[in-house]
């Protein structure tokens, strides 16, 4: 594999010389600083060979290194080994970050500036002391086989799925416009986006997303999709036909730039002061930023993190209820999955990691109202389970062997709802340090879990909850405890995180945020046990406003390795309780044999 | 007592009116930005009657309010009822801070530059949009028997104390002068200049600190204390002497502004770049920043936070040693105390809380080496206990009733070190609910002394660990869990901390932090249960470095209200080996008849 990457880092090179460029950065994502970018984005890919899903890569003449953090270091060691692409980690002490590496390698620094966001373009100037050459689609010059704009079926969700209709959503943004002081806003996030229109759509994996800007204005909003669609699919058809009919009007997706004076100009008649734009720089790319800036004026473009986010966040009670149908019947999906694979491997047939990952999916495509996976199915089983993001591959993936412990992460999407769950099961005898792993890991989880809190208590001051069980062993995990989680959107999303970075977003009740602390041993073995919770308004004394969590995952968690004696009362209680509850909301849903076999697993310890 | 702050707060607005000024700002703190002000700082209170040790007022023509946090609500309450001064709450949600304030409701702002620091002003300057009117010492004006500058003794540290002589101290800030590109750093908080020097004074009340400032060159080192208090006693000659011996040049404390322009001129002379000075604004006076900015110019003053404060928090190993033994013979004087209290309830003596008090210092003072307490005793019984910064009277304190709990935060300054220790016993039978307050609040201290964590985790990450107990039964408290303590310097200092807001310092080896959770229930009582950690290194393994906590304290707790059904078998562990452990090793310190008490009240539950 990685010949055809180097050969790809030659022919840019060679194109570096010829224009005088010292350094070139690539970024993983789309124009909407997406987590996950549609495969046209996935230039660091091509690039480098490196598929894990945060990477930056910056190529000097001499020099190409690939910037990711800790999810993905030893992926990254593998997949870079012999390309002549080193290896730099981030968020780890002593990390040099590209702004900083850049500012001693480089002079002449040229990137993409569609893929950038703003914020990143103003760190690597700042530390350059000078201006980034930007070239859009730069890697059209060597990329010749790229990826063509995705282009897929837009659908809406109506009111009795999202409870707030997009004209509400609209009237809101525009109070919001009111405080602000703004008279447009343009969001340029494609789950912000989705959310404020209830449009739904598929143009990036696991992501139920349409590629477009929103620009919302006191008497106008024009989205920018690809308007062509339409014509081609009845579902977009209709979808469009119904957004229009909301006062929403349809733009070309490649006409925003082109369209922004005309849009200045008619916001500026019948006001003093000249109109002033709301942008958020954490997904606004640095080319549509600089037209926004030369149509309003830099004085104009006021630069905030963006109202939709939080908004977005606190999920309403018609969200909440298809949220709980969500997980319900993922949980029934997750079961039936869990009961093949240990009838399966008990009668003794050979199943792969990627065979138990198309398993698992196929029972989550009977669930009516699924649309997908979340996010590509982590199916791991022994030193594989010790990369917390492996990649299961689709030829040659382990077989699943009659010892130790099987790791499978994955999440459905719902017309009603995201889920996301992580279950660590054995498959075998496992050894003392796997259930002593296993045991510590399910403690942080339970610890979360049962966590009570004032109001506005964020999430970071509750991570720690989490990892005591481990920290007091003298052992941790590199990843954030939990993410926010979107409605029928992305599995990851924010504001609120409960993780070790310090941040002041207090959790609110209507939050769905992950509890998914974890040990990797590598060469050996890793636990995750993720469920998923609901932040909740518990109750007012004289002390203040108390929160609480509810877990809304439904899957029964394997007391197997579970050592006991590990255990506190308290947590065994939780545990007994929880897996009770599974059981009997699941049964009426499942076969006689699985019912049997639930009810085994969840005997109380 | 209101009647005469009524009157002084008319003289002021007699002044005010002719004046022309809208708001007078007082301050609460000193030229230093010490949080305990000597006697003729205290503006605050001689206007106002509020005896808090945290506060600012401010005096309109027809208003005046004081702002103060949480630990003082109930206090300032009482203390301004009737006095036409309204309680304006700090630190709470929806508080609006005096900046906030004025700008809504004074045009022009006047205040006394002294005692205001330069970000302090600078906060109101953003708010009412233009400069504050700086009259140094106003105060004057009306307030005709103002105490004079302080002025007691000074004496020196040996290095056999401190661990680190002047010398070396000196040497390493040039160090930090030169990696920050300075030339001089002027030092304006006391403990700073007191660390610097290993000279302590009694200038304020409980804080073994010298009044003065300290400027350090490359070349030169400027102390501007009160040079003619060398006259007047030997203890203080002599340190001057030897302070002097080792290279610094003692000035006049109120000659540093006039010597400034000389400095700079020094500074200048045989270099191209102007001289740059390095300050802190958050203990630098606005008036002194005034100077400096006028003697170097605006441009080469670089503000930070002061290199010391960091490098004073971690204690070197003499400084430990010391610390250490200062909490063994100051657990001893609690033991006898606590053993005399039990004593002579027993007898059916009536004791009042002040002459619990008295007797508690009485017990410290005959320890050699004693040099006072490190801040007023807190000896509060029953409701009192629930002010959680309880001033005892010293006329008409409460009896110590044979019911309930007894409150006691109290600490001593010994020469090897500071201590600060807070019990809650029972000294009679106790409610169901004052035994459940007072286990939950155990718990969460040994939640938090239990605690290891990774390299780099900063205290604001644990402080949940002491709550979650309390969380748990929705109940909590408003002050923070942990503060920096110093050595034989003030009992509170930074940068460490343990608390709800958000900072990023992380917690280091040789840093000594309290573990002080509490419950207070206003009208009925009070606990907390507090303890000091040393943080220290514990191993490294492949999962990281790993840092735990040793608790210094050595005073048992009093097992008699803990209700046993609500700790963990790990919380009694800890409870037993602690108790055992004070007992072990106080006993050879204490007569026969204490030793018998103390074995008794340790029993292992």
């Amino acid at each position: 594999m990685s010949e055809i990457h180097y050969r790809r880092i030659g022919r840019l090179r060679e194109i570096m010389s010829e224009k005088g460029w010292d350094a070139v950065v690539f970024s993983g994502s789309d124009p909407h600083g997406s987590e996950y970018p549609a495969s046209r984005w996935k230039q660091v890919e091509w690039l480098s060979g490196f598929t894990g899903e945060a990477g930056q890569l910056v190529v000097t003449l001499d020099q190409a290194g690939l910037w990711t953090d800790s999810r993905y270091f030893i992926q990254a060691a593998e997949e870079l080994s012999d390309s002549g692409v080193s290896l730099h980690k981030t968020r780890v002490p002593g990390a040099v970050d590209i702004p900083e590496w850049l500012a001693r390698h480089a002079g002449t620094v040229v990137l993409d500036g569609t893929v950038f966001t703003l914020s990143e373009v103003r760190k690597i100037e700042a530390a350059i002391s000078g201006p980034v050459s930007d070239v859009p689609d730069l890697i059209n010059m060597i990329w010749y086989d790229r990826p063509a704009l995705p282009c897929s079926p837009v659908i809406t969700l109506d009111d009795e799925t999202t409870g707030e209709s997009r004209f509400q959503k609209i009237q809101w943004l525009r109070k919001v416009l009111i405080r602000e002081s703004c008279d447009a806003i343009l969001l340029t996030a494609l789950d912000e986006i989705a959310w404020m229109l209830n449009v739904r759509g598929r143009d990036i994996e696991y992501n139920p997303l349409v590629l477009s800007y929103l620009l919302v204005t006191m008497d106008d909003v024009f989205w920018y999709a690809r308007k062509a669609d339409s014509d081609s699919d009845p579902d977009t058809a209709d979808s469009f036909a119904e957004v229009t009919a909301d006062g929403v009007t349809i733009c070309g997706y490649e006409d925003l730039e082109a369209d922004l004076p005309g849009i200045v100009a008619g916001l500026a008649s019948g006001q003093d002061a000249p109109p002033r734009i709301f942008v958020d720089d954490t997904t606004l790319n640095f080319n549509v930023f600089k037209s926004v800036s030369e149509s309003f004026g830099d004085e104009n473009v006021i630069v905030r993190p963006s109202p939709v986010i939080l908004r977005k966040a606190v999920k309403n009670s018609v969200e909440i209820q298809g949220i709980r149908e969500a997980f319900l019947v993922d949980g029934i999906a997750v079961e039936k999955f869990l009961f093949w694979l240990d009838a399966a491997l008990a009668s003794g047939t050979a199943v792969t990691e990627h065979e138990a990952s198309c398993r698992l999916t196929s029972f989550r495509s009977e669930i009516p109202g699924y649309r997908g996976d979340s996010f590509r199915n982590i199916s791991a089983y022994g030193t594989n389970a010790a990369l917390p993001h492996y990649s299961t591959p689709e030829q040659g993936s382990a077989v699943i062997e009659r010892r130790g412990l099987y790791l499978v992460d994955s999440g459905g999407q719902y017309i009603f709802g995201t889920t996301d769950i992580t279950r660590t099961v054995p498959v075998g005898e496992c050894s003392a340090l796997e259930r002593e792993d296993y045991t510590l890991v399910l403690k942080g989880m339970i610890a979360l879990a049962m966590a009570v809190f004032p109001k506005g208590t964020p999430g970071c001051r509750l991570d720690a909850l989490a990892r005591m069980p481990l920290w007091k062993s003298r052992r941790n995990f590199g990843h954030g405890t939990g993410h926010g989680i979107g409605f029928y959107l992305c599995v990851h999303e924010g504001p609120q995180d409960i993780r070790q970075n310090l941040s002041s977003q207090a959790l609110l009740p209507g939050m769905v945020t992950s509890d998914e602390p974890g040990i990797y041993r590598e060469g050996m073995h890793g636990v995750r046990h993720e469920n998923i919770l609901l932040c909740a308004d518990d109750m007012t004394n004289s002390f203040g406003e108390w929160l609480r969590f509810e877990t809304l995952t439904l899957c029964h968690i394997d007391t197997g390795p579970v050592v006991r004696g590990l255990m506190t009362p308290e947590e065994l209680e939780w545990l007994n309780a929880y897996n009770r509850r599974v059981c009997e909301t699941l049964s009426p849903f499942l076969e006689p044999e699985v019912v049997l076999w639930l009810q085994e697993k969840t005997r109380p310890l």
